[in-house]
């Protein structure tokens, strides 16, 4: 992978990228690797036990659905005891290629991540250490995280890694773009060719590039024009505390972006047309004609990759030892 | 299948059926026979489509979750905006098998089920028109739609009879029980055959027959003691206005019953040991031992079988012209 860091904040001209062969600012998605498939399998069913939550109703899988482009399709998510969630589930696809996680950042990589949601009590609303508790009273839980992990502890740590793991392999390869970048002219249209010059001419990319067209760095949203929203979030600058880092997010990937929405940190826009429009206004002081916007969705419709197929894990059952869970209390 | 619901509630002594090669009152259950597997997975789809709710967050799966022996694992469900149901989600694994749907029976088959939940403001909270349209708006579902039923409408009747050919896939074959019901001696241990044998001879098997172990008859709750529960559900009665009928429930089945605690209408008792207890003392007037409830309790864990296994579908996107989801409104 090309290190593209360095370009972040930049609007790069046509000339940077365009019309320079095997030299685009997008790289392929490569297809997942996976060297353990026994902590894989084990994080799939952690990704999909609504046990690891107080109610034993809500997953990983709840706010990051894996038939849905690895999200909710809601403005912001529905939590324990349905309390509406402060912003809006990222995409858990491809989620290994950003640079950091949530949109603020505040989680290093997806193992300090996972560990987040459970004790939320916007969200999954338990303890880490009750969610210990249940697994470790399952004994097929027990022998699973024996052959994982070589020990008979069952731990947060391991937990949130194996949940990592899983993630890790859930990647989108083979879109109709990533074929045309390998060199399949025909992957795409004319249309959608032409929207990804515009793409890249107009300076799209510069925050939207690498494999997963985002996620490389964060950006403040309203960067010419002030981003009207309700939301309260403030970005960063929530953790840094800094004026300067205020409303700066992480740029989101574009990467299947045709599943993911609705759009933007607090959800708002349910058109990709519309958030198009948004985006070049807003971050590139740039109105787009109506022809403009719709090459640009067309492109970003080809950026769809080949979902995670898997089949649906099968969990193990509680039994008489296992905390039960507490829906109404 | 032989016809047992003559014997539905009688309770038989041991010699009806103990050591009779071949004339058990309990047959294994069939394996799915799959005639039109697009519609199967046009039914999977749906099933797993939280857009068949207000909130875009309820899907079948939610409280039917096949990760989890077909139930929610509560004692009653969470519905739209977090109401709690008014009764235990019943399995939807080997539902097929019974001779109506719903806890007092008043849906005649899954078919006529699966219209319920969509409409009830207790559970998905939506309007059937509303899903019909969301349904219709996506062309990826109008397709598939149109490859099953060759018309370009798409009706409640149709969404509803996809997804119960679905649900009739949905079989547990190949249990431990049914190894052994099919000649395989060593399938069960001797503990467990003797839990089948006082299964048989105390009178569990008058209502707990046939491949399902259940669901083919409607009993009193509290036959011979009455039932104490604080859930208001009447059964049966709730239908026909009849004193009669009060506390005539569906007899559950038994497949599966290690993983659809918690148990009874009410969701009330999480132990099967204290379940079978209890089931003796009200259905049949009998204190069994210690020993005997290990017995049956052991029998009864043998009933787990085969779990449905299959690709977690992936849905089709919404689009502009497709109605959104209310979840907080």
């Amino acid at each position: 992978m090309r290190t593209l860091s360095l370009m972040a904040g930049l609007c790069l001209g046509a000339s940077a990228w365009a019309n320079v062969p095997g030299n685009e600012p997008v790289e392929p998605i490569a297809a997942a690797e996976i060297t353990d498939p026994a902590k894989v399998e084990l994080g799939k069913q952690l990704f999909f036990d609504p046990r690891l939550s107080r109610s034993g109703f809500i997953s990983c899988n709840s706010c990051h659905n894996l038939s849905m482009g690895g999200s909710d399709n809601l403005p912001s998510s529905i939590g324990h005891n349905w309390q509406q969630g402060p912003i809006n589930s990222p995409t858990v696809l491809n989620s290994s290629l950003n640079l950091a996680q949530f949109w603020d950042g505040r989680a290093a990589d997806l193992k300090e991540q996972a560990a987040g949601p459970i004790a939320n009590p916007m969200e999954m609303a338990f303890t880490h250490i009750l969610a210990i508790d249940v697994l470790r009273s399952i004994p097929q839980y027990r022998e699973s995280f024996k052959v994982v992990y070589k020990t008979d502890e069952i731990t947060l740590d391991e937990v949130t890694d194996a949940i990592a793991e899983f993630e890790k392999t859930l990647v989108t390869p083979n879109s109709r773009f990533d074929l045309w970048l390998k060199g399949d002219q025909q992957a795409i249209t004319q249309t959608e060719l032409e929207g990804y010059e515009l793409f890249k001419s107009i300076g799209c990319v510069a925050c939207h590039n690498g494999p997963a067209l985002g996620g490389n760095s964060f950006q403040k949203m309203g960067l010419v024009e002030p981003y009207e929203t309700s939301n309260p979030a403030e970005g960063v600058a929530g953790l840094t505390g800094k004026d300067a880092d205020r409303f700066k997010f992480k740029v989101p990937t574009l990467r299947n972006v045709e599943l993911t929405y609705p759009y933007f940190h607090d959800g708002a826009y349910w058109k990709l047309e519309e958030s198009v429009d948004i985006m070049a206004r807003l971050q590139l002081g740039r109105k787009l004609s109506e022809e403009e916007i719709g090459k640009i969705t067309a492109f970003l419709k080809t950026l769809t990759g080949e979902q995670p197929s898997f089949a649906l894990p099968i969990l193990p059952p509680s039994n008489n030892d296992t905390p039960r869970p507490q829906p109404f209390e």
